[in-house]
């Protein structure tokens, strides 16, 4: 059963870990955020590509949530010392992966091509591929101005309230080319419980790939990132009720009109009027197998 | 007094911290090599220049020899795990500086100013100024073939036998800006026991710095950097003698012929005929008293 899968970071990730427990090797393709990409310390750092290839390669500090594991922060101390910056934190590891990618891009090796390369040295069998090769850049909207993501959600704390949100270079960004294909031989598209607005948002700003979903002839299933009307991590209660006007299951199926077949909600969100199916079950990935009793369900929702 | 030194890394940054402890504050200028730069993870690296931040900022990790103190290895196995060359040792803490330099240079900000903010970081109050701020790469001609510096230095760990040395650039390469005015306020010049053909020879090789020393009129004097007629460390004795004929005091002064007035060599080293005025001193700087020692007398010389 081939599945295309949007995502974000952090718990997509790590429900798409559990999609790799129960599909066969080679299933499943991560269509990944590129929108909380940043060039710091003349590195391209991507967040949601990184979470994915260390979660899926069994890299990540689960603890942290984010980075990697048996991390050490030598070289963003010595860096800050001769003047560098310092805000967005990065590891040793880390950085070692960043170099190897911002070499490979500055010799015009397209980010899909990198990203594949990277994923499979890690010994992950799931495709990762980044929305788009072009760049694409969130930036949000606020009382206090108009901020670049990572300068809103990692410089300011995302302390702003946020009014708006606006993916700079989508309307020019074509698809990354094994997207489309992908989606082309899906048996099924999954949203990964991402925040819609800053992780899946950017994905389907890219216009091709809208398309795509909007054509399908299989069932699309987004996973409610809410438990309980609130977020597990992030700032997505607070952007849904100042922009949606609520935190109910009918906030999260506006986000994606058109574009989803059922919404997963779970237990203790209420029951909510919504313009598509909206299917309760435990989404709360307390251990790995919560991530696959999760994965498990979705999967036979979009087979129903 | 005011003193420029020609000066590689090692011994020669050990050198120039004896002078350090004798001059004043802001007295002493270090031109720097450049020859051994390279790039490599995508990040500028300028060994020489590294070596003397770190030794003139009590940085250095004395018994390696190079590289930092306290210094981790995360990055570079990291990047070697995902594809990355990790044939040149880089510390997660060299790193660090690594990436402040190779981020200022890609905006257009020339070398010379970029090693003096991190100099001014580190808090080394002498000026550390590499030769030329334009590309100068040292390469070595040998039986198997032409290699560049670090290919043939770190790589093929100097197997090769030394017929010839090139320095590519140095043709049109400037004096970097302060170089010259360091000279013409000068009242010594002073070559560091280094490599006469891998470490002074690409400084000599600009054009700019070899007239101002040709046109002195203050004395320059040469440390030998042989101890009983072989190198403290490094491939010179063999390329000194497949080059110049042997290993004595004389053919080092034939190295530096018409621009120097002195060559102070080791009481190991067996008096030589030679073109310049040989002077014998304990040139081993076994500790901090030794590297101070030797440059009170280099500079007792200068005066004399």
């Amino acid at each position: 059963m081939r599945v295309v899968l949007l995502s974000g970071g952090g718990g997509g990730a790590r429900f798409a870990r559990g999609l790799t427990e129960v599909l066969e090797p080679g299933e499943l393709t991560v269509v990944g955020n590129v929108g909380d990409d940043l060039e710091i310390l003349g590195l391209h750092v991507s967040p949601d590509l990184d979470s994915l290839l260390y979660t899926l390669g069994g890299l990540i500090d689960g603890e942290r949530g984010w980075g990697r594991a048996d991390e050490t922060w030598s070289a963003l101390e010595s860096a800050a010392s001769f003047g560098g910056e310092d805000w967005f934190r990065l590891g040793d590891r880390d950085i070692g992966l960043h170099l190897v990618r911002t070499q490979a891009l500055r010799v015009g090796t397209p980010l899909s091509e990198v990203t594949a390369q990277l994923t499979e040295r890690a010994g992950v069998g799931t495709h990762v591929v980044p929305a788009t090769d072009d760049r694409l850049r969130t930036h949000v909207l606020t009382p206090a101005g108009r901020f670049g993501f990572q300068e809103w959600f990692v410089g300011r704390g995302h302390r702003d309230d946020v009014d708006g949100v606006e993916y700079e270079g989508a309307t020019e960004a074509d698809a990354a080319p094994s997207v489309l294909a992908a989606f082309a031989a899906a048996d099924a598209i999954v949203f990964a419980p991402s925040n819609p607005y800053l992780s899946i948002g950017p994905i389907l700003a890219v216009a091709a790939i809208r398309d795509a979903i909007e054509r399908r002839r299989v069932r699309c299933i987004a996973v409610s990132p809410l438990v309980g009307g609130k977020a597990v991590t992030g700032p997505l209660a607070r952007m849904l009720t100042r922009m949606a006007g609520g935190t109910t299951a009918a906030h999260v199926t506006d986000c994606y009109k058109g574009l989803i077949d059922a919404l997963v909600i779970d237990e203790s969100d209420a029951p909510a009027d919504a313009e598509v199916e909206l299917v309760v079950t435990e989404t709360l990935m307390r251990d790995r197998d919560a991530e696959r009793r999760l994965a498990e369900f979705v999967l036979g929702l979009a087979c129903a």
